[in-house]
């Protein structure tokens, strides 16, 4: 039986992101600071999150620059969460939970929250596609190649 | 202080896919078997992971109807792990875990195995776009709606 591997060893990137987001609350707290929350108690009663447990994730995510925080009040001393590019660049990640949660897990219709793009004014969904042609990808036209080092399979 | 709510209140599709996919274990199954792994003792030597944990991911994944059992051998009786339909649509939020993680958390560049778009040929990234317009979508170019029905914020 081959000896068990670290997370860590494996050396995915996919592992890796899914180790930061792969909390509920974590991924409810970035949901929250992309729709432009960005104070303790906001969050606190956006989702009724126990106060330790958002004090942790919110400093996990400062930890692993995914928000930055800034003063804004003196007397007593305050500090807000914003995004930083390193978040902002998540919201693929989202918006690709969203799309799959809305098609195959959605609790209520009624729930759903559209989405709409500013720059053609519609309402909807993102769509993951090649960067290179634009096409929407697929698990039947995307194939994965040999790694440029050895690794373990 | 308002009630803790559960993340089962919060009614959120986002929060209900990183419930499923947000174990580490589990998405590097799911990676391996959109590389095409599909017998248990294939992901065990590949991942290295305790076979009861292996086997409670799996079955986790079967009852989230995520992949599903097809038998290969009579005896003994032996079953491999395919990815559905549902499972097969998770392939955007893979492959968004492994843009955010290559670009931003990256292990080594030496491991990054490389994917190709067999429509048009090319190594490539996926860029979550907009399924109107096929421009790439930005968090200063999307904003959330209110959704149909009364919610808690």
């Amino acid at each position: 039986m081959p000896a068990r591997k670290s997370l860590e060893e494996l050396q995915c990137s996919v592992a890796n992101t899914a180790e930061l987001v792969g909390d509920q609350w974590t991924v409810l707290i970035l949901r929250d600071a992309f729709l432009g929350i960005k104070r303790f108690d906001d969050f606190q009663r956006d989702l009724g999150i126990a106060r330790n447990v958002l004090a942790d994730r919110l400093a996990r995510l400062v930890q692993a620059g995914i928000l930055d925080t800034r003063p804004y009040q003196d007397r007593p001393p305050r500090h807000e969460y914003l995004l930083t590019e390193k978040g902002k660049d998540l919201l693929d990640v989202l918006v690709a939970f969203r799309r799959w949660g809305d098609k195959w897990n959605a609790p209520d219709d009624r729930f759903i929250r559209p989405l709409r793009h500013l720059e053609c004014g519609e309402i909807m969904e993102g769509v993951m596609c090649c960067n290179h042609c634009g096409q929407p990808l697929d698990h039947r036209n995307v194939r994965v190649e040999p790694s440029l080092a050895p690794v373990s399979r």
